[in-house]
């Protein structure tokens, strides 16, 4: 008999936003892994899920993720050894058959610390037993809030991280809509490529879509420092 | 007093993955509105809602969607005769005071039914209030029952409807992952395209995710005909 891990996307940010199967989850496993970063710890993922779930009584186990922007496939040491941790607690959990859920914010799916992990459990045990539940996207929930779509029809859509070198305006003329994610650090960078392409009239700021200090700001150039975010995104309609 | 449109993404297809808060909503408006397309009518949208919440004694008016690829700038007679029916209902509602609710598939702001309605009613009154609220895509739900992630760190993710044009294999070079939406009219074309490309063992062909006759095909060879459905995406991780 082994227990079950169940992934859970919470969402984007408002416990509304969370579906009645996480909500059911976590209401019936004893244990609860909320992943810990740089940016905030652990505070905002557990605060979510504790507004729509009773996690009082239950145990909840922090799982370091740093944050960082690598591969699993290319994480470094530092980066092994903190989630030998987590793994370690996990297997042992399922072990005793015990049910746990691992919350993400949005969905587990996309750009979530889970996947770091899930390679991890499913070498030490290929017969692991896995379910991911998805969530509501920070990426459609910034376009519902700012009040525009990302497609419809025809329209293609592209998702870039943060980080993409110099062929940003190459994508931006073959698709019709174009997601930046995390855009705080290279932000007047990403303006100065909208204006020669001709296309900041055609952005949105969104940052922290849902939470109760959520920003949107539909001229690029009124972003100030401090609204800049780390749960941030652009959108670009043509 | 006007009343409050609520566009409601209900999730992919399995009730338990609505959230809270359409659900709450759709026990509070007296109105229900439901796409009603040529592929299954408003049966499915509407059974997926009636299984979470209780729409018993509401009022729930059919909106005519023909699904036709067709934008809706350039959208035809037809096309605007059949949704000028459902902008009247709306509009006439919302100057009662009466806050109604339309319901759609996945998300509201990912190839939706709704957007084709949203310019309509803004034509006619700039001030009516609409609250687009977010919902589980399909392309998540696909992802997540299919055991794969759409993209981790770094990765840029395309999604392109079926009927791209001949570069399919230059976004296949471009992205880490790309997701093919409705896939089922030109289901031998994408095998040809991601042979030649050297994909085929990369992708997974996920139709009704989520749903009671989802059906998940790793080797996209062994897709036969009657496993082809409207609601079916091609996911390629590379």
């Amino acid at each position: 008999m082994t227990g079950r891990l169940y992934v859970l996307g919470i969402g984007p940010g408002d416990p509304e936003l969370m579906t009645l199967k996480s909500v059911r989850i976590l209401g019936q496993v004893p244990t609860v892994f909320v992943p810990k970063g740089r940016e905030e710890g652990s505070s905002l993922a557990l605060s979510i899920a504790q507004k729509a779930a009773d996690l009082s009584g239950k145990e909840i186990i922090e799982a370091y993720f740093p944050m960082k922007k690598t591969r699993a496939s290319e994480a470094g040491d530092e980066l092994d050894l903190q989630w030998q941790d987590t793994v370690k607690a996990v297997m042992e959990r399922l072990g005793r058959g015990i049910d746990v859920a691992f919350i993400t914010l949005g969905d587990p799916t996309i750009y979530s610390t889970f996947f770091y992990l899930h390679n991890r459990l499913l070498e030490l045990d290929p017969a692991i037993s896995i379910e991911l539940v998805p969530g509501v996207s920070s990426i459609t929930a910034s376009a519902a809030r700012s009040g525009t779509y990302l497609g419809i029809a025809d329209d293609r859509v592209a998702i870039l991280p943060a980080n993409y070198t110099g062929d940003l305006h190459d994508v931006l003329m073959q698709f019709e809509t174009v997601v930046l994610m995390k855009v705080s650090k290279v932000f007047s960078n990403i303006v100065s490529t909208l204006k020669t392409a001709n296309l900041l009239d055609r952005a949105v700021y969104v940052a922290r879509a849902g939470m109760e200090d959520e920003k949107i700001v539909h001229d690029l150039r009124e972003v100030r420092e401090e609204d800049l975010n780390y749960f941030s995104i652009v959108i670009i309609r043509k």
